[in-house]
């Protein structure tokens, strides 16, 4: 059994509040019309009675941190407004097989309608979630965070970044507007470092952060040299990213990038840096299974 | 390497057709909003001169199977309506790594702006036709079909099912309104698999098949009295598969659903079975790694 | 009087399910703003007072089956959500001119400025429900059910495809994607019907019936030779109709389509046919009038 | 075979002008998603080879006044953005069965994808044209102007509006918020007409005119004696009616409302009055037949 | 301390009804999602307990005229369903500096997320009142009415327009689609002002008024010739302004319009002309400031 | 004449680039509709005949700094596909009155009908990059940037931010979700300046820069002592400011709000403070005037 939430994210939120619920909301609602069609459900509209109601359970078929029952809340309130959603596990709990997370009580056919919409939303969100909380989980001891990237599904990434949340990591940026991270391509194309970071801070705003991607430790003292907030070490084997961390001193944040495999993520941690950032925790991370059992 | 494309797929399109096209722009369109908020691309638009264009390549860092370009496509078109997009290997096609894909040419901000978002596409597409694939060479030598299930990513359907069809294998339901499956909740509710299968014939319009999930060879007994046109099969083992296929007897199409490992594929098809369903293609296959090389 | 529902539909459902209002209220809502334009309505808003309540009735004026009633409730709730909406007669009942279907309490001015939204959505609806329960009623004993076709109101088919189900009648294909038919377009195209079948076959999945037009006795042949779900007898004099029916002896569901007029309904549904489709129901029934009177 | 257009419709556009564009675009887009569902045109799809272009011509199957056309020939745009489309005959012009009146060439799937949204449209709203004409031919050598109503299909009324004027039709109110129209139920409410009438125009802007509802020659006499500038003559006989225009003497615009048949339509004309208002030709005009023929 | 509402404003509504609602809330909703872009609210979020409510008053730092409390209204509900606002002075309302115009309890974390939005709307409606109250101010004793133009924030003009309503001015035209108004530039391609408005009057139903905007006494003279409703009397000084309503007669409306700033306003009132059109009072207000004071 | 644009902003964009089309087309197609309405330009259709096509210029009735020319653009763009626009000034130019800034030639409906949509952007996006122009030069000669803040229009922000960088100014953060900014409010709920700066600590991610409003010399010596990026000094009279500044002594970015008019922004500037930021440049900057000229 993993460990339950580390203190860090002990503060997390176990719901998403009003903003995210304007933001979230859009997306249940596109995600139940494009399995309602236009013709809706004939199976349950043909077998279930109008005035029946039922309740259900969604029940974790694995082990891992469940995430996405504000999500799953709507998808039956959208189908049948007097839907009771009761939470039993919060969001990022960590969860056995078997354990009923949530329980519903509404009209038979939004529970049976409503099924799979939600269960999408919730096996996929709780997957980040468990994903991330393995990394997190094994970069303990050291003070490495576990950051996630923008690799996520489009249109989800509200919901993926929150998941990764829910799992004890922490978010880089949102978008491309929040911050500059200078990448090998601008670098590319402006010429040098320096000159990419130059453009960059006369243009950002005094709130605006800057991050310089480098692949070598020549790279890295270039970088330092210029007035930026953090470097991201790029595809470096373990030897290389504990000296670069090491050249950085803790001037800037430094950031560990590529190829970051559960197998390798602890030996990554200990070299000192201070960010792990995570694609696959977002775009490969298996689905966590759950069902939902009527009660 | 993989097969290339089986028989069966060649005549697969490469390509979206209109009526696709007016699904997928949405997605897209929200994917690159989502991307750069409202505060646009801060780094492409401070480094990179507004008018400088570029070339770039999207090329595979993984062998597998391509899919999703035509998204790709969009997503710089709608950035630029002067950006030129060339395919060089179609959907469908099993690439090695280190292949182009597809050539852009665009503006050098269009180019940097829209390369996640493409990414995303291509990688999340490309994973799940190559996980597909996978299944299907696993099954070759057998008439079994992979079919996908309904649990699929919310919001992305359209194109994870085309993902599927371009790996090999066929779609089964798109949603809840094409065709009645009558699930064991559906049962349990009903009262009967007899009633619950005659409530559906009474209100499905002649053009909806009904499909009915059994557990036992007991319950397939009862299905088969009744007017359906196939039987899922559900979490059964080999042997018991293998039984229920040759009750059947070919009165109805037959599909085996649940815990459709890799390993467990071949062993499924060689039962017999007409159809093999997998929720793993859709909701865990591992994304493939494409990337933007600057040319 | 025409016959109070016949058996076959006694099982309908009397409002929209869940499901149905995801669908159902955006087309309201456009139809309010459509009428309500941007400045609202001046009229009301000059003279009824903004507390003043008040109690209308949707009150039949013609003899005809009522439909739409969730739709008009919907108008009420959207523009006062403390409308009280009483359904007096359920959907798909029959009634004579001068019957109160509802009862409307709410702000006087959202029962004025509803008005018209609502009887339009009422009184369309009515008569595509009283069209078919007219059909039907022609084609009572016989087995031959009344189904609609494509042939709907851009916008409305979800609502207007419920309207032909409160009438008794049957639901062809929601769209063109829930099921393949073959039309003489096709053919032309494809060369011959067996080609297009196994084109159509050899690319849908298992889930998917397939039907084929045919306008002459010889085409039947050829297409009975082939693995189809149904044939489509098109623009047939009632004799022959009778003889491809007979030709086709229950092999395959059979449906009569092409002016089918209330005046031929009868003689048709004789020939042992399946299935008679009219376009006439949705696209020229003409409309059941509904007033609005102020209690 | 009927007038071609009388004079005073010689004017009219025979092509929406571009605000129309905007309004009617998303109509159209709506109406092929509708349609095309998520899974897309299942039959074309399988049937015709990607890249093969057809032409086809939309052709009328009875005589009456063609409509729609730039609404079609949007259908056709949105699947093909390189689809051709040539208006043979346009917007309000009277044809007789088989004519030929716009020739389009594109994909073959898109054509026949496209078929059933364009005709749907265009036989609507040919229908709404048509039966326009009727009555401004009825109407003929009588100054007397046929005007449509507000009960318009929900969703399409700038485009039935359109198509009231391409039949030589003019419009009254398109909505709420162009114009003060005060009717039984507001005066009811108010309390009298002249309550009504003081209360509109004390909150309505210079550029807005007030009609008044009269049932009677007393509420007409009312009514005159108030700052109005037209007043609806509600179902009255042509008697009553005529006595009523001679009260009017040409102070105010007066308009015959309510029952107006074809039957009845030139003797309602012939009193004098100004203009007649039908429902009629929106909300019952049957749709005119076209076909789509392969060349 | 500015005249309370005069008189002929005493009716108007101090609270958006049904149908402005319908229009209203997507504005409010979009611009809550502009502040809260994808990420939502880091501050909040981070410092303030999820379950902690607050509650906070609208506080005005300016003399004025309060607006838009409906709006901010649903700011706070679209955030927290659970929210209490009363309004404490009407929209409409003169107040002094430091006035609680209204009290919110709603959580902590929705107060201050939806804090700017809400003020947004009412610092800036409120502006437009206030400008509006103080030329109607100005124009106390005339007959003259202060009207608005189509000068209006894009996107904003339903509340804008209500804006003027409750600082005591009247609406003119709400679009393009209500009124013909025939300005220099439409004069000059139609030939003359004759033809302009026989172009118009042949075309425009029996509900729509007719202005023509003229800049000198030898237009007004054309102009009066024709059967027009009101005349636009452009950029005129006093002197002229004067002379043209003399020579108008109270014959049709006459509006006086360009450069009317508040130095100006009681002289073209005191000219006897009906209408005075000010752009200024919705382009250029400046905001009226209010605060959110937690209490 | 103002001065013509400072160095520092000559690098600005003149022209918006994608993704900031893909967030501006549907803020300017919303204004058209808003403009349009149902019924379309009533003068326009009547007057213009379809086919002319004429030609206009944007041309400045005031001194100022000209932006919006590329929403303009749109307006005339989605009205007529064929327009063409010429900037002949690029936005953040000085101009004088009677400069013409942009010509268009399209047809002569979409010139008219898309005039005041797009003079309205002009004019409110020039008005406020002339009221910034005006700060930056006030504040020549100083090290201080001019700021925007929050207080945009609903809906508005993307292009109101562009506006204050043609200006010359920078943007202080686009929303809620690109940085912390620690309010009064906050800092009340939260107990104090430290656990609100803890909290936001623990939560936010490494980009994400953190800043804290302080109202007297004591808050700011607590703030200093924590780890924050920027202080707000908030409402303070100059020599306050001044003395703050220097006890900052550069340990973080210094920002002055706070009734910041045009009369006081050079004392401001010269106390050393890094940026100041002002809400009237966004709310409160009168329009500066343009109008189209048909050529």
């Amino acid at each position: 059994m993993p460990s339950d939430r580390s203190p860090r994210c002990r503060a997390l939120p176990n719901s998403l509040t009003a903003p995210h619920r304007l933001l979230v909301e859009p997306l249940v609602r596109a995600a139940l019309l494009e399995d309602i069609g236009h013709g809706g459900d004939l199976t349950s509209d043909a077998i279930l009675p109008i005035d029946l109601r039922a309740q259900g359970s969604i029940v974790s078929r694995a082990q891992g941190v469940v995430c996405g029952l504000d999500a799953a809340r709507l998808a039956f309130e959208l189908l049948d407004p007097s839907a009771e959603f009761h939470v039993l596990r919060t969001d990022g709990s960590s969860v056995d097989a078997g354990t009923a997370v949530a329980r519903i009580r509404c009209s038979a056919r939004a529970l049976l309608t409503g099924e799979r919409t939600a269960l999408n939303l919730v096996c996929r969100l709780s997957g980040i979630a468990t994903a991330t909380r393995r990394l997190v989980d094994l970069a303990a001891g050291t003070h490495a965070q576990i950051v996630c990237t923008r690799k996520t599904t489009p249109g989800l990434r509200v919901l993926e970044k929150y998941a990764v949340r829910c799992g004890g990591g922490f978010n880089h940026r949102f978008g491309l507007d929040d911050a500059v991270l200078i990448k090998d391509n601008h670098i590319a194309i402006a010429g040098s470092i320096q000159s990419a970071v130059e453009a960059a801070r006369a243009r950002a705003g005094h709130m605006i952060k800057i991050e310089v991607e480098v692949d070598t430790p020549d790279q890295l003292l270039q970088a330092l040299a210029l007035p930026i907030d953090a470097v991201l070490l790029d595809n470096m084997d373990t030897e290389t990213l504990r000296a670069c961390v090491q050249t950085v001193a803790g001037r800037v944040v430094t950031e560990a990038s590529g190829s970051i495999s559960p197998e390798r993520v602890a030996a990554v941690a200990r070299t000192g840096v201070d960010l792990i950032s995570s694609g696959w925790i977002t775009h490969s991370a298996p689905a966590m299974d759950f069902g939902l059992d009527i009660a």
